[in-house]
């Protein structure tokens, strides 16, 4: 299936490549497929990863280069020229990649790079790619693809097919387009095996075709290939003229990024952050969590402080304290993770108003129950009943309030473009507590006093 | 782009259903794409829906039923009998599809499906597909492949394709294999295109051919694919035999159900639960972990109790609470998070014991500067030093601990074969939140006493 990348081999390979004995694994990685190299060089010593990398040829390693680490290729990236990244890397790969790599050069050697570049259509096509915004559909696109005009005929077709495919290296789509470039439609295989090559093109071309346009949000590109189960999409200008295409792996690698992304936010992680990260990056994607909920701790502590003589006479209020917090944080998360996914999927239904009655019908539900268990519990454990009615009351609230809460946080983060997952993560645990806690104790005193 | 489905329009369209209108909207939906139909289908009312959905031919029927909401699919079903499911909808699907339908059937019709499904061979397919296990690659998989024997030349291998393609909606590649079936390579369609008629496949195949087999674990499949960026992936048995072929969009459903998953359970939310769903499946969602953060509660509660002396005399101790039970929550779920993560992407590194000193690392620094923080504030703030230094403390223990539970508790879970997701959920928090208070409690009784 794939080669096995055990410890103990990078290990040999490791000693094999600092002791300069190329001619026991040169054979091999050249036979290796580029992610599996890549895969390597991440993985061994960064000296040897360096000497492995440089004994590439061209075209491998221009490949391997765009697998691995970010960070890892900015420092091989170092050691070239802006002709050398424009001869030995960029005209070894798809427009795409190319543009890619050229945006996380240093501004200063972008135009370098790109004056380099001897095919002046290749050129020509990544300085267009290198204009759109990231997060849109031109940033995700590709300009290689197979292209026909509706006026030939199959044969014609056929050979044209045979020059672009030299230069391509999967055919996923073949696209009619008519003089001036505007998309017709697509041709099948199907339909380009099993014709005659005296058939006119506009005969047997597909005019049903799924296309995006330049300026759709990724976000949306994703979805949509995956609503209909496109495998390929073009990309077109505002007036339909094709100007690409996306390849569903990397719309594939967006999804597990957003995903990932959401997933980090809602665990109080900011950035990208891998587990074999350096403890200090990790550190930084980690503390300003840390000090929100700090300081959303100091701030429950004035509001605590407030009442602390009503701690002093009942000093049974203060056992109560984590349940109250801990539940105004957990119905927060869910209320707001429902409403992240939905505006992820673009699939919330209905308006503001039936959202929120929902949700209220919801907490309420079980709020009812879990201030019905918390007064037996409390009662069952001993506690007076003036002090299970006060945490049960309470707790009915902090429901109901945090699940309003959870829906109108992110509803109004998206609203000004934050992403809605922000939500998720310890700020609206934090916003929760206090409110939680204040509702507590106003409650304690109403009850208690 | 895509038909855009306004509330406005449902609401006209769902309106001409009920009418019997048929004339007014049956060109239209003929014309649309079964993606587009199915949201239609899914989002009206169910009356509409059930009517609209009998008025489609059958091919188009089958392609929308397998796109619906699972519920409302099963309650299609009911109307049909196990011959109709066969000759109507079975035969216009592709083996998968077929396959996920047959499994979502009640089982004493199951039988009567298959026996009723007319052309032998794909019966034989459906049965064979319905034998591997949930999450392996056998069931991700569709049989509907193009394959030619290594023996041919290339003009046959066209012939044989326009006949096969006939069958098969869309050639994502041609797989060449012996005489027994075995899987020796792929023939790309640029060789195809480019090589004279009377060359022999054997010369112009590509024997370098990634595959997956028929065990392999889903999330395997979706990381290979997507680590090689294959669209398609042949699937061969343990012995090398072709026996069908995974398509990218099927993995790109499995890799959103399980990131849904891990976000869900990381948000306290139990099942599939979408945003239209019932107040009641949702609060069944919610529920049960709410019970667990209610209990956690009530065991916190107790855990306080016991220093109910300590309260009484120095009542401000209560007031840092919610900071300590919240901090160690928040670095529980940040360093479960990075586990829950790597394990999925299989990108764990190094031994248990690395990750545990790096995990403590982490912690280390995060729990001095918070430390550090928490002392200057709560001085500033007029508490005094011995209560300042008992909460740094009691902080500085509680990151530590919480580090350890969160790095510890999803490989524990992992080896059990329990989702490690599960550590993210309120599970975590809660447990660090006893663990934390009964640290800062026992801590303040040491300083302060």
């Amino acid at each position: 299936m794939s080669i096995d990348i055990t410890r103990e081999f990078l290990d040999n390979l490791e000693e094999e490549i600092l002791a300069g004995k190329k001619e026991n694994y040169q054979e091999f990685i050249n036979d290796s497929h580029p992610a599996d190299i890549a895969e390597i060089v991440d993985k061994i010593d960064e000296e040897a990863a360096e000497i492995l990398f440089r004994s590439l040829e061209n075209e491998l390693g221009a490949e391997v280069l765009m697998e691995i680490d970010e960070d890892l290729r900015a420092k091989f990236l170092e050691g070239y020229n802006g002709q050398e990244i424009a001869s030995e890397l960029i005209e070894n790969l798809d427009s795409d990649d190319a543009a890619d790599l050229i945006n996380e050069l240093p501004s200063d050697q972008r135009r370098e790079v790109l004056d380099n570049i001897e095919d002046e259509q290749q050129a020509l096509d990544i300085a267009r790619l290198l204009i759109y915004p990231e997060g849109t559909a031109g940033s995700l696109m590709g300009t290689e693809l197979i292209k026909v005009y509706d006026t030939w005929r199959v044969l014609q077709c056929v050979k044209e097919m045979r020059k672009q495919a030299e230069e391509i290296e999967r055919v996923h789509a073949i696209y009619v387009v008519d003089a001036s470039n505007k998309l017709l439609g697509t041709l099948s295989l199907k339909k380009l095996l099993t014709t005659s090559t005296k058939t006119p093109i506009s005969e047997v071309y597909s005019s049903k075709v799924q296309y995006v346009e330049i300026n759709t949000e990724a976000e949306e590109v994703a979805n949509y290939m995956q609503k209909y189960d496109l495998v390929v999409v073009p990309v077109v200008d505002p007036i339909g003229h094709l100007v690409g295409r996306i390849t569903i792996d990397d719309v594939v690698d967006f999804i597990r990024d957003e995903a990932k992304e959401d997933y980090n936010l809602a665990s109080g992680l900011t950035d990208e952050v891998e587990e074999d990260d350096s403890i200090l990056s990790i550190t930084r994607a980690r503390l300003p969590w840390l000090l929100i909920g700090l300081f959303g701790g100091l701030l429950a502590a004035s509001v605590i402080g407030r009442y602390e003589t009503d701690i002093e006479i009942i000093p049974q209020m203060a056992f109560f304290i984590p349940l109250i917090a801990a539940m105004g944080g957990n119905v927060g998360v869910q209320s707001s993770a429902i409403i992240v996914q939905g505006l992820a999927n673009q699939s919330l239904s209905g308006g503001t108003i039936t959202r929120l009655l929902k949700e209220l019908g919801v907490a309420t539900v079980n709020a009812s129950i879990l201030a019905a268990t918390v007064i037996g519990s409390s009662l069952f454990l001993g506690y007076s009943m003036a002090l299970a009615l006060t945490v049960a009351v309470a707790l009915f609230a902090v429901i109901i309030v945090a699940a309003l809460i959870g829906t109108f946080v992110p509803l109004i983060l998206n609203n000004y473009k934050v992403d809605p997952a922000l939500a998720t993560g310890p700020f609206i645990t934090t916003l929760n507590d206090i409110i939680g806690l204040f509702l507590y104790f106003q409650i304690g005193r109403l009850i208690l006093a």
